[in-house]
């Protein structure tokens, strides 16, 4: 062998494997998740089993009302921004692999039950449209007009099975149930009149009901999409008629609601309490006073305790109710600005993303104890992928 | 270069390129489901989104009465044999990867909450072991023996939250639940004298009630392990007093039980029909008659619909049951001896293995239709990915 042969070979075979190691390891997605970044429009992937991050992809966009859904095979995220970006990334690869910009002002979407159809809700202009999940590309757009020709943004998407996906057009009061399962025909049927001003929108996770909270008058509307002849009726009526309505500071979101067990837990809209209802007599049965008014109120997996995070001013603190005994039990400062929370499937961690620390903070939920702390640049929605298996996500 | 280096970079180069081709193309693991072939010791690895196999894996034992569970990040499944095998399997690269003997006679297993401990339960010698999920490493040993030094048969292994799992001992008649928080040293609750031969049990999926099936007895055994100092309270008694019993062909899987939305459906022991049970009161509502006896009883994941298979000689059939007017509604006939069935975890496929045509039949739920056909090798339990993340499993 002449002298320039051997680092020839070397060379060869360093570049080989490095195109063999950029490869990246083999892993099975069960234990991944997702988190915006909503300042920097980046997200990054995390490992709950190691709680670790992962990667950080960025140039997203504008993500500060940011939410995603993940892929049926949990390769894949589908990120909706504020700005009507839709991003998909390769969780597993760390790469934004495909992005359209699909509307002018979104506010989240959801995933059809077969996988197939991304179906993203929009502000401006309102409406909702279908997307190709694997390409992109744009299947159907189904404008938001109501009877009398006025648009109306669309909130509260949400699947339901057999390729269905439910909304609320805020303007119209309505609720629009679309089949989708011949994605460039979509069939529609509407519910009018089902009150003023909804504001949000959520299918139980079985995709039986759909609820929209009305934020123009108190209570709110149910669809049981078991008897779609049967219309829509209204729940839990004057739950904000005893107290003094105070000045609200955030807009509650509804898919913190937790429909578990026997019981339905909701914020109460400007009030320092959590609504707690029979999930299903839909009667009210207690209303359990909380540190101030809840934003997210989410149940762990075991549906035993409820975790609630606040709007400002009281943002620093989580609070966690025992269900059987109806009562907060902890009370926990875990940073500034906690703006949501991820439990693991089986509810062995709770995931916070603290905004203003730059934080998010793993706790065990058992015993309340700090597991880890890792930083995130100004951290919102945490999403795990056990979404990829649930309706109603 | 002289002419023989070219040989040997080249050799080199592919060399390395086939190391670096034989790691199995990057995929997530969240559309992936592991077949038990019963009767060749193997397992297949099949995919749901394009419906396709991908893996057989040899070597595992004797698989008759086989079940498994998955590791937390979805990568690996532990498949616990008939002959108290237990495999530890990597459905990415198709491997089985590690296998311990570690009883003479074993019926299934169960994963921690947190996805570091399997639990085995054992016929011969009885009882309950711990293993390291990483290494199958032994972590305890739980001989099954009464307070009379009977050695009992553990059956109705299931995990509960906090690392905890709830079991029955068959011949003493008794529920035990396992704290495995320090997996060498678990700590028991034993709850006697809980009815006559506990067969099978199972736990809700919030991982509240564990309820036992009584074989020695008509009823069946509930702890609320919400109210462990409350003790075991039997539910559904004389359930099987209006009918004079038939012979039971093959025990009934509670695990096909169906806990959906406000009723649970079981089948009734050695009758042919199904119990739908109120699921707050565990009130009997209704008795659904149907084709033979039941085996198992599963709601799909929308809880709109039961699907129910059958003892010998009516294996051949599989009934669908309309929950709203608890009536069977389609009665298929996918192929000979139907001995399991699986949904996709949201719902737009519903998996069954037909033993005796050696074939996987993959059926649109919503449709009935047939979409497509796999060969398999005597097959019996198909289980999913979206199991790594549920509890109760």
């Amino acid at each position: 062998m002449t002298r320039w042969t051997r680092p020839l070979t070397t060379l060869l075979l360093t570049l080989t494997l490095a195109a063999c190691g950029s490869v990246p390891a083999l892993r099975g997605s069960g234990d991944l998740g997702v988190v915006i970044e909503r300042a920097s429009g980046s997200v990054q992937v995390v490992d709950n089993s190691h709680r670790q991050a992962l990667y950080r992809i960025r140039g997203l966009g504008d993500l500060s009302h940011a939410s995603l859904v993940y892929s049926r095979d949990a390769r894949y995220v589908y990120v909706f921004g504020r700005d009507g970006g839709l991003s998909k990334v390769d969780i597993l690869q760390g790469q934004l692999v495909a992005r359209v910009m699909q509307a002018g002002n979104s506010i989240g979407g959801a995933i059809s039950s077969d996988g197939r159809i991304i179906a993203a809700q929009n502000y401006t202009p309102g409406g909702v449209k279908l997307f190709d999940a694997e390409t992109l590309d744009l299947l159907a757009d189904i404008p938001a007009v109501d009877a009398h020709g006025q648009v109306s943004k669309v909130v509260g998407l949400a699947d339901l099975p057999g390729n269905r996906f439910a909304f609320s057009l805020f303007e119209a009061g309505e609720i629009w149930v679309v089949d989708a399962s011949q994605p460039r025909q979509p069939t529609i049927r509407k519910y009018p009149a089902i009150g003023k001003n909804p504001y949000d929108g959520l299918a139980s996770s079985d995709g039986r009901y759909y609820i929209a909270g009305l934020f123009g008058e108190d209570g709110l509307a149910l669809l049981d999409t078991w008897q779609p002849d049967a219309g829509v009726r209204r729940i839990l009526p004057g739950y904000r008629k005893d107290d003094p309505a105070l000045p609200v500071y955030k807009m509650p979101h509804l898919r913190g609601w937790s429909l578990a067990g026997d019981y339905a837990f909701l914020p109460a809209i400007g009030q320092h309490s959590v609504l707690m209802a029979d999930s299903r007599s839909w009667q009210e049965v207690a209303q359990i006073p909380v540190y101030g008014q809840p934003v997210f109120v989410m149940a762990d997996p075991s549906g035993r305790r409820v975790w609630v995070n606040f709007a400002f001013p009281h943002n620093d603190t989580v609070q966690v109710i025992d269900v059987p005994s109806r009562k907060v039990i902890q009370t926990l400062k875990p940073g500034k600005a906690i703006l949501h929370m991820e439990f693991t499937g089986r509810g062995d961690q709770v995931w916070l993303s603290s905004r203003d620390d730059n934080k998010l903070v793993v706790i065990d939920p058992h015993t309340f104890a700090t597991l880890t702390e890792l930083p995130a640049d100004s951290p919102s929605g945490i999403f795990f992928s056990w979404r990829a298996h649930r309706s109603g996500m």
